[in-house]
């Protein structure tokens, strides 16, 4: 199930059942992961409650409204609309209620969410969407995935620029985050794209630097995190494809137009043209 | 040694010697370390050679000119400049040239390095400077070394929100790293603070959520990384005060003025609201 089709399937169990316990028997174990880590979040936000009944957790539901509101299944119109300068953030759920006094105190700022960002940008792409995100993470993907979907299908091409893909770095969980997303990411986009010019491109910059000798000296490697689109929107921020940066995290960070895109746009190329590609098969050789 | 007289030395041995290598056994083991993560830099960018004798390493310089221009031994004045709108990047060494012209190309938008922005916004503090730096390193202080030292003179206070200082996360290193960061500062501010009402305060945000039965929910903490001064201005973006976000990274921002970094302001107050203060002290109790 995408984010969105997750997010109805706990609105309407708790409808139904006021609780979610043994519903999780009947659902995917990968949807379980995700919907396991809704959950936990709806309780740490008061909005539900767990008990434990023998080793198992039972879910109750306390306020169905507040849960709508939160997962903003009402918002797609907002989503769509146009694009201007705006002031971008996240704040972790627990915080939520500070979101709605910022964004009244400064109505004069376009206080956007990132996610929300990352969902127009997407909506408005017609021609190439080029994405900077050392960290990206499958968990990541799923917030974004109808957009994803909706802008391959509508033959937008995409640049995507990571690190360390190529050449395992120290940690080890996220290596097989972002391999993971790597796959995904290559596997929507031949699924769904219609467009026989359209293509989808996956690149690698970071890399150790070497001497004459071959002595290690230093490591580069991308940590912007960009989202640019037909060259005219850019997001610049601390935020990224991954879920902290959706839901847990504080954000913070811009969505650019016009002339300030087209400098990120070009800052994007100087790492792109310097990268290394990473083929659809490269994970058989790992 | 600051990074100033760690630059100095190296411009200084190089015009005496030509080379550095036996020198290296004079300085401390920290400024070696230091001395060194430079030199490799100098040897990537193709201003040094680097020659093994037995199982040492000399250092030979190809280009004292470059290597003084690269240090900008000669920037003082155009740093203390004044602050207005401006585009913050960081390209790492390798891609040093591409700089000049993006520079160049966009001479409308006052592009600037991360480093000349933290040092810049230091300098320009005469009341607070408020940081939010998720994984700040004691390598990325001694770039603003100065900086810090002149404003703490000067009578500025601090309000330095970081995370995962109380409880050490996953990875070791960077933990170890952490605590030598903020244990610098303390020690730093007090060496050289002189106003008896100015304060420095290290807070930490960074927490796992649990629900009623203790068990660990989710983690919440900061990530966006920001330096907002006299509430006048404001830096956003992905990078922070690491060596890396300085010199190797790709890192994209911007420094704004007025009433974003008024909004910045409020944002950084809603968590630092919601921190817990890292005392003095604290290591002793780790």
């Amino acid at each position: 199930m995408n984010s969105e089709k997750l997010n109805q399937w706990v609105v309407d169990t708790f409808e139904k059942n006021g609780q979610i316990g043994n519903e999780l028997d009947n659902v995917s174990s990968d949807d379980r992961e995700s919907i396991n880590f809704l959950l936990n979040y709806l309780v740490s936000a008061g909005f539900v409650k767990s008990e434990k009944i023998g080793t198992r957790i039972n879910y109750v539901v306390q306020d169905l409204d507040k849960i709508k509101e939160f997962l903003g299944l009402n918002k797609k119109t907002e989503i769509i609309s146009s694009l201007q300068d705006s002031t971008v953030i996240n704040l972790p759920l627990s915080m939520h209620e500070k979101l709605i006094s910022l964004k009244k105190n400064y109505s004069d700022l376009n206080i956007i969410e990132l996610k929300d960002v990352f969902k127009k940008l997407l909506n408005s792409a017609s021609d190439e969407v080029l994405i900077a995100s050392p960290f990206i993470e499958i968990d990541g993907i799923a917030y974004i995935l109808d957009e994803l979907i909706d802008s391959a299908s509508r033959g937008v091409s995409f640049k995507i620029l990571t690190r360390d893909v190529l050449v395992k770095k120290s940690y080890n969980n996220t290596h097989t985050k972002k391999i993971k997303a790597v796959l995904k990411l290559y596997e929507l986009f031949d699924q769904y794209q219609s467009n026989p010019n359209a293509f989808m491109e996956i690149r690698d910059f970071g890399e150790e630097v070497s001497d004459s000798h071959l002595n290690k000296l230093h490591y580069e490697g991308i940590h912007q995190k960009l989202m640019i689109v037909d060259k005219k929107y850019a997001y610049v921020g601390s935020g990224e494809i991954r879920s902290p940066s959706f839901l847990s995290n504080g954000e913070s960070g811009y969505l650019t137009t016009g002339r300030q895109a087209e400098f990120w746009y070009d800052f994007f190329d100087i790492f792109w043209s310097n990268s290394k590609p990473v083929s659809k098969d490269f994970s058989f050789t790992l």
